[in-house]
């Protein structure tokens, strides 16, 4: 049974580097409950630190229990506000990491408070820019360090490491499903995993369905999953299903395949769009994707997976989306 | 009505450079022939200077007629031998530059003489590798002298100049939907235009329903199409929306909107899969797509692009495919 | 001799859609005055529209009289206001497409008060981000038949029109420097011509160098410079030389070539650097890569284009850059 | 102290696509000895399995010991036969896994007889095309296997898993650095790391300079070093430094930063390029390269990773190459 949620944020507006006062006008947190709830599917969400959990823990249950949703995941903030902008868990600063620690834990309460099991933890600043910048030894070990302590420090909670191959920085350095895999056996604790963002995993020429098996085969490591769509080449954060019919497809066959049962969340930026449209959209589109793959005859797509045939595969895929 | 063709060696094998030998086994033009003819809704036949045009005008006339297949194009050789490497067209050597011209003016007169009245027209190897390597200015003016030349040559036949961003050069000089049209423009002959290859288009990051809006509103340019699909960032040359469902869809629309009457010519690369049936489900999807082109409700389609609205497109999209 | 100038916000601090309050403290347009001028090799401003031109003409030319700076040109602003999300002179709105000829006619007159005689007009928000969103054809007549009016309005101030291939829409109309001069040639005034950025042209797969002679080539419309480095795939806005040493050392070389003598303007993001600093670092860097093709010895570069050895370009460029 | 070798190919000639019967004339593993031996600073060649070794190690080594050259590795053939093209050690044919586990054991032995202590292992062909296509798990379990059993067949032989992100597959199974490291650690064999190619980590928008520091320290895995260039979007197997010379640069510093001492190995395609010149230039940019670290202060260079500082690592580069 599918869970759907939604990133708060989402249903509200957004704004990009030209225009950075936004593309509409702002929501309140109580109106971004309101809007989020009135989309039937959903029954999760998403909250983000500092953005809307800000010593609020009481109002926010209270806007949980009214709308009857459940806390999804909390993603703390390591990467919207001025004090990362060289790093969060590795910055040279011993004191921003030392924060950059704190409120991840804080939000480990925060989550558990809620009656939450997760926090999605995405050090969008923690990479390099320039050539000759980072030191990429010390700054790994300054991230393994950190997690590491964030991950021991309550274990009912799961953190789910979202990677990212570049954006904000020009180089992240938890870039790839692959190297969150690699933290996450450094850091040893059954409650450290990863989150996929479907888009992140395009932007990084991976499969996203791959992605599910790799994470699957090495340890059962995915914990959560943001949906979006883009165009391979920028995490353009575009309404799930838009682009990438397919990919989205095989990503929901590997998700049943590998008995994924966590979340899935929307991740979108609705620069011109009004957001609860966006979101519904999305979410429609994530229940289509359900539905189709639920649909799917398991022992033919087996039997495809089986023999590695191109043809067959293009054509099973013709007969399913365009007749 | 539709009209399907192919390029012969496409139902034949293929090979790279790590297999140059090839991954499959050989076939004779007669072969091909017979394969490509038995795809019944192919009509017409794509031929390659050299590899299947080589003073054996009658021999290609029997095999049309005997497969009741009409000539769709001829594609001059000017990127499979060893004496283009430098450029066909825009090579230093003017020996070269006129051996360039002289093949194309044959291969028009063999489409003449095969009831053709096209050759799509493709200077692979005219570009640079190098930085500080290419003369920019001189080596375009010799591509336009060249061509000129060509379309001037006969006007019953008409040249469908087609462009890509690279390979196997790593920057080519036609290189875009729009270099062509400045370069059409410059030649100014009625017979001069272009080929749309769909994963060239992607490969250059263009829009490929945008390319034929494009192609169509500087001078009604779009005179050929080759057919495939790719992961984007290079020509992979796949089987037809295997890929880019909805890209693939949304220039078919186009292709209708703009009342491109040409044909649709298969252009995959099966360097695993057999030649023929990659080519029948190529043609196959085709197919599904001009069907569902023709089923879509034009008003509906029309208002979505009025109305420039993202959340409605996406959903009409997803309740076409998805339901 | 070469003319160095600076977009007046580079010297300031910037946002991007994870910290939209910016990643440095705001400074006022004397500051910025004060710090452009404070780098001696300056002599031109860029202003843009809105941000720094606002029913101030007075004011600004009171500043650059006083720091002795001269207007290189003003950039409109039809991209940094939730108004123009839709596009400007392609919105679907005539109002906006009304306001957006009319900004860019002001920005004319204010670009003359002021002493300039070039605006660089970048529509940004023209293009669109999903498919089935656009009419690609009826869009473009907007913008050719909006350009036209600007550029017809007084023939004494250049256009200098910017292409970019994404970014803030997934696909920009005005895309490469190709599509440019298309529309330049259909526009058809000789005040219209075409801005170059660099990052922008290695975004689209261009390479910089070879636009110039593009530009050349099509009636000699470059008439403007920005300047900046990325990794190719995005519109990092880098520190001019931080990246790409090649290729912007080919692209000052074809400057001088083709005898470029408009201005060359710092257009970098300094999200965490210090603005003043990294623009000081890219007015260096730009001095350098004159100075360095000023020391060329042009027998020898014109020799390695005519031969179009790749070995010996490489030689040459390893023999000046690493010994 | 730098050790410079060359994979043997490279001083002939190569095919592609278009012209598979290649770009130039044929040279006999003689021929191609006597031409790398001419390079003055090449101690080391490294031998293709099939291409070169076949059957001839007696020959080989007479060729080795003539021209007074080590054998520096030994790349097995498990991507350039027909029979590969499904995979070699994730074939879904068993018979065809066992060869190349056999296959790769065989150039293990040759290279103990000639004097090597190193393979380097390119399983290009293991990997999947279309979507729906492979079977992400089982696939990888079946590498994972070979692989253990190849690396426990000798343990005086090193086996450097070289990865790549796409081509001849458009999906590698091996295809990244971190990727790589989970697979090595998976085996668990001493004698089991990695190989860079410098373009493939490109290729994957991974820094090559912070792949060196992924590798020490995962173990200290760098076991070999293939050297080329390209523009990032290909494996265009340029040469060395002609693209990119700071990643180059940062490249050979973090070699010498982790103790390297492996070889330096030209990788590169010479398609339109006499071989023998290619390589040469490579082998002169290397040894450039290494010069100008060896050249650098490495308390100014230490003094710039520990600042972070952007605008003062662009002003070091821009002193180093510029002026």
């Amino acid at each position: 049974m599918a869970k759907y949620s939604v990133i708060l944020s989402n249903v509200g507006s957004v704004a990009d580097r030209y225009v950075p006062t936004g593309y509409g006008h702002p929501f309140s947190v109580e109106q971004l409950f309101e809007r989020a709830s009135s989309i039937p599917q959903v029954s999760g969400i998403e909250l983000i630190g500092g953005a809307h959990v800000d010593n609020n823990v009481k109002e926010l249950k209270k806007l949980l229990d009214e709308h009857q949703l459940q806390l999804a995941s909390i993603i703390p903030d390591h990467f919207g506000q001025m004090k990362w902008k060289y790093g969060s868990f590795s910055s040279r600063d011993p004191e921003i990491r030392r924060q950059a620690i704190a409120h991840a834990k804080e939000m480990m309460d925060v989550a558990a408070e809620l009656g939450g099991d997760l926090i999605s933890l995405w050090p969008g600043q923690d990479g390099y820019d320039y050539l000759f910048q980072g030191d990429y030894t010390l700054e790994r070990d300054w991230i393994a360090e950190g997690l590491k302590e964030v991950c021991n420090y309550r274990k009912d909670i799961k953190v789910g490491l979202e990677y990212k191959i570049k954006e904000p920085r020009t180089h992240s350095y938890i870039s790839t499903a692959a190297v969150t895999l690699l933290l996450i056996q450094e850091i040893g604790a059954d409650n450290c995993g990863a989150t996929i963002d479907f888009g992140h995993a395009l932007n990084a020429y991976e499969n996203p369905a791959e992605v599910v098996a790799l994470l699957k085969r090495y340890g059962d490591k995915l914990f959560h999953v943001h949906m979006n769509d883009n165009y391979r080449h920028w995490d353009d954060d575009m309404i799930v299903g838009s682009v990438h019919t397919i990919e989205t497809l095989e990503f929901f066959y590997w998700l049943k395949r590998t008995n994924y049962n966590g979340w899935l969340s929307i991740d979108q930026y609705p620069y011109r769009e009004d957001g609860l449209e966006a979101v519904r959209e999305g979410v429609n589109a994530m229940e289509s994707f359900v539905q189709l793959t639920d649909r799917l005859n398991v022992e033919e797509v087996e039997a495809l997976l089986k023999s590695g045939s191109a043809v067959q595969a293009t054509a099973f895929l013709r007969k399913l989306l365009l007749s």
